[in-house]
């Protein structure tokens, strides 16, 4: 059977290119980075020359302005505590209703168990945030700012820059939960006043275990995870070396395919997407259809359930999602969907495609193939249940 | 020029048979362990897998008593951080003044900043705790104890199974830091009481980036890095699947070698210490000789530098290390040696030599070929400026 895989925004094939430069850092230089003798030494520089990638992939001024981490969850609870604990005086917290699970669950846990204030802010039918609001929101007592530069669900981009501008004129520490997008869209972080931006390996062809926190140079930084003092005493624990080989190889080769990737893919959802619209029906886009990420398409099926879509592709061999892999199998409407107000009908029958450059054609044919029947079928079943609840009520 | 490499205490080499098993999932095998779809589902079972071979290694009763982290510093942090907020009304931490900086750095930071009172407790010349001191401090508000198995710059191994059972008797959470002990020595979690246990896989020649905290079925838990419902709502953030995978590998073979590994490490440490003490002298090994790690040799080398030592083996392509590589390059004597109370000539001496089941007869040929023209020289060199001192001195 062949397999489609249309999760890339769950995670991405490590690209071969990145598999083949890691390997050595498993094998024969597997020293210590921050030991003091030759083996250590070597993969020191490796490592650096890694960190330049990232630098570059992400438009950052300095190469020390990033910290590796083990991916992006790790990096997102890290600007958060790090700007708790670093801005004295200030304790509150601006974010949104559609971050990922790596923000929402610590913030939550942070407004029940110690109190700090939390202001979420909503966003519109189209997973707009609203401006207004979130302008609204800041103040003497913010610390830090979290709003993701793309939504992993919609694709939705958030304007961060803008964002990032209101923040610091209320003082406050800007940060960006940029995991899906780095490597997606360009970015130059120098340009901006972000101050804090999260990325993680295996959303683009690197390896999963690895991420990194962007931190500008001046910053006030606190530690999440204490030990020795790797990364600038900013990050404990042995380097990843493996990890953050695998990172840089997949930023550069990332940087250096950006344009062409990412005409590849936008052509490619564009077609899945248009086609479904008109062949389908009774469906629709969800998310800021002109300004999203390129090789995202969530589509709502109207009046059948999302979960039922992803089993009978799946059994067809094509792999695609609802929402994010941490919430899968859960039966929750997503968080996301649900801030933007979906209409009941269609909240249920969510099904996310997310594209990468190892996406083909033929993989679009597949899809178009094999999906009109699935959809019509399962809305026949739906049909004749709801006929048959309807019979069953008029005989009561 | 031949290496040697008796660094292994600092990170090890990863078994070529372990790379064999990661491969595929880097690329092939490449889905999110939480999706629903195929592509994860595969993933899952293999995850399964490398879970069932750690929870063999450790002697756990169930595999879901292992939480997979990004090495063993995230799984010292979590330990900590988990008792104290699962634990109302116990604020107190109980530790030794010998522990890694993944424990030290924490603790010291909580009671800086948190105002959490932590006990030290301190060891004897030979590196071992002081029972009576440790069971005095253990009271109604401990609300965990951390001891290390082993000491990473000595080898010096801690009572550990007994030290949990006063902790217990004090209703507090036991945790031990034993990333230097998994792999070396014979592991029964079951036929403890202890409630939380560390490791890394880059110590048993599994990859780095990835480590391990066994969480006691039934203990109170609180998550550390907080992002979706992985590790059974434990640990946040997307599995580090070849990572798992990698560690899982060398858990299995660490346990499948074990007694036959250790024999060969310890008749080779051991011929080096004998050789050193004999053939050098002036120097005397570090820790509880009879009670250590059989692969690691700690010797100070009385009225040199360590660090000195060091740069000339290195030069001949053999690495070792002063202690721990997280402090490499610092000049400050090493803390464990200092809660030993070495004699101040004896305490910059140090040069600890750790082997692995990869060291070879011909690498300690190769240390004792050269080690003592080393010492020597340096002797020489330290006697020749004390004596132009004195000379200065007696002139002034
Ligand atoms: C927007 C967003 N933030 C954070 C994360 C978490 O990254 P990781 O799984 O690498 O921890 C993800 C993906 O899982 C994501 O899509
Ligand atoms: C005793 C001990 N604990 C903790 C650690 C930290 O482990 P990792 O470097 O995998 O975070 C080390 C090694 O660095 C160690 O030797």
């Amino acid at each position: 059977m062949r397999r489609v895989y249309l999760d890339n925004n769950a995670t991405t094939r490590v690209d071969e290119t990145v598999v083949a430069k890691m390997l050595p850092y498993l094998t024969d230089e597997f020293g210590n980075a921050s030991s003091s003798h030759l083996f250590g030494v070597e993969v020191a520089g490796a490592v650096r020359a890694a960190r330049r990638n990232v630098q570059a992939l992400l438009g950052a001024a300095h190469d020390h302005e990033i910290v590796f981490t083990s991916g992006g969850t790790e990096a997102d609870n890290t600007a958060i505590l790090a700007a708790l604990d670093a801005r004295e005086g200030r304790d509150e917290i601006v974010t949104t209703r559609v971050e990922h699970p790596a923000i929402l669950s610590l913030v939550e846990y942070l407004q029940e168990k110690r109190g700090v204030k939390t202001h979420f802010i909503g966003v519109d039918e189209h997973g707009r945030i609203n401006i207004d609001a979130y302008r609204a929101a800041l103040g003497p007592k913010t610390a830090i700012v979290s709003v993701m530069w793309a939504n992993n669900e919609t694709g939705t981009l958030f304007p961060v820059a803008e964002l990032a501008g209101y923040a610091h004129e209320a003082g406050a520490l800007f940060h960006t939960d940029a995991v899906q997008a780095v490597g997606k869209t360009p970015i130059d972080l120098k340009s901006t006043q972000i101050d804090l931006l999260s990325l993680s390996g295996h959303k683009l062809h690197g390896p999963k275990g690895i991420g990194a926190l962007y931190v500008r140079k001046g910053t006030k930084f606190s530690p999440f995870i204490r030990g020795g003092h790797q990364e600038r005493a900013r990050r404990g624990g042995t380097e990843n070396v493996p990890g953050i080989i695998g990172l840089g190889a997949a930023a550069e080769l990332a940087l250096a395919r950006l344009a062409e990737d990412e005409a590849h893919i936008r052509a490619l959802r564009d077609r899945l997407e248009s086609s479904v619209l008109r062949d389908i029906g009774h469906c629709r886009v969800s998310g800021d259809a002109p300004n999203r990420l390129c090789n995202t398409s969530n589509i709502a099926f109207f009046d059948i359930e999302g979960e039922a879509i992803l089993g009978h592709l799946d059994r067809a061999g094509v792999a695609a999602s609802t929402g994010s892999a941490c919430t899968a199998g859960s039966t929750e409407p997503s968080h996301v969907l649900q801030a933007m107000n979906l209409p009941p009908e269609a909240l249920r029958g969510a099904v996310r495609f997310s594209f990468s450059r190892e996406n083909t054609a033929e993989d679009v044919d597949r899809v178009l193939e094999i999906l009109p029947g699935i959809v019509h079928k399962l809305r026949e079943i739906s049909l004749a249940s709801r006929d048959s609840e309807a019979r069953m009520g008029a005989a009561s």
